[in-house]
């Protein structure tokens, strides 16, 4: 069952008010694995499995931006998005996410060949990590852009994980971290830009509907990959063929 | 890390050897979920969990073998692949694999819009199997049909089902139980078709590894199905909007 809020979508403000409830009801600051990994309660084993595996959610965000991008002919939407590329996968002389993200892969040791062959993820993480760009490839231009929306609730993340990382694991240090800090500046533009497109761009009940089953879509792309961590590697259900610490 | 056997891949046997290797490694019938199923140690609630979530995987069978079907303009194959559709989807007065799984969940006590909507299956589920009708349609069709391997292992685990949960649960009876008792007859034709298909087009070491990858592929949408209800209906980490028994 969906999250259902007794207003009906009849305005931009009540949309948005959806949006904002979604987010506290299902963004993945709630999972249990997060409260772990930020308390200081995992293994470093622990820690390198989620760092290889979100690897292949963040080397996999420049595809779907590129697909965002390839569904508008309205150019100032396509320059608006196209600095995500660049925010990661940077360019000459010029770091991108991707590259703070294998220093933290770096920086617990885990092998760069590694992990950039993917080989030792999680089924599960490649499964959600495809659905979403297929769903931006194949949805409407909206909904493209209104699964970016958990960008909305990230920072507080970032900040918690920032502190939580620093202050509860010896192995992790300010540089390993890059990643985080620069998100801290990065989403909330993204965010802005994306909560702006769907309010002035879903005119109908229907649309906004839309969009709130898009920014559905993602948090369960994101709960199921950390479902897939606390399974495999808190419960101790390790697939056959994943990474073993 | 994939399963690594000594032998190169330099013939039809050697690949065929590789792939019943996989399967006595990889098929689901060694998930710790299975032997709980079957050994009668799930409560109805969490057979229920289940027969819903596979309810998505049985239904969207008849959309990759379709796909499938559209990669041929050999027609030979085409008729070959044509009976699967018949088996799943059944036709005038002709009752079809998905008619028989309804009767499963019908026996299980659940409401058959609920079922048909699909709107309380695990998200893990709904990725898992979009996988494998992206797969089918994105890959080589030599790939395409090698990810139906599984079914030369299905037999048994079909056979164990059906003994297993007949004489452990009240609540199962040999007509909830149709649908497996079918498939113990149409598994090992479709299953013999595909093998013999791998191993004459499948020429070159590279084709018999993709063939080998493609199998591979496909027992982890299969593993993920159960791991993702081991997580979310025997350890109790229910996500959110999923059904609850």
């Amino acid at each position: 069952m969906n999250v259902i809020l007794p207003q009906p979508l009849d305005s931009a403000d009540a949309m948005e008010a959806r949006l904002r409830e979604i987010g506290a009801t299902r963004y993945h600051s709630l999972h249990p694995f997060h409260h772990l990994l930020h308390s200081g309660q995992l293994t470093k084993g622990q820690v390198q499995a989620w760092a290889l595996n979100r690897y292949y959610y963040q080397s996999s965000i420049p595809l779907k931006d590129a697909a965002v991008i390839s569904r508008f002919r309205d150019k100032a939407v396509r320059l608006e998005w196209r600095h995500r590329l660049d925010d990661h996968d940077g360019g000459e002389g010029a770091e991108g996410g991707i590259d703070r993200w294998l220093k933290l892969t770096d920086g617990l040791g885990l092998d760069r060949d590694y992990v950039e062959s993917t080989e030792g993820i999680l089924p599960a993480t490649r499964f959600a990590v495809d659905a979403y760009v297929t769903f931006v490839r194949e949805k409407t231009p909206l909904e493209a852009v209104a699964s970016s929306l958990t960008e909305l609730f990230a920072p507080q993340i970032h900040e918690e994980r920032i502190s939580g990382m620093l202050a509860n694991y010896d192995f992790i240090d300010d540089g390993i971290m890059a990643y985080f800090k620069r998100r801290l500046t990065q989403a909330p533009r993204d965010a802005d830009f994306a909560l702006h497109y769907v309010r002035e761009n879903a005119r109908t009940p229907e649309q906004r509907q839309a969009v709130c089953d898009a920014l559905i879509f993602k948090t369960n792309v994101l709960w199921v990959q950390l479902d897939a961590l606390h399974h495999a590697y808190v419960n101790g259900f390790i697939p056959p063929g994943a990474f073993r610490p």
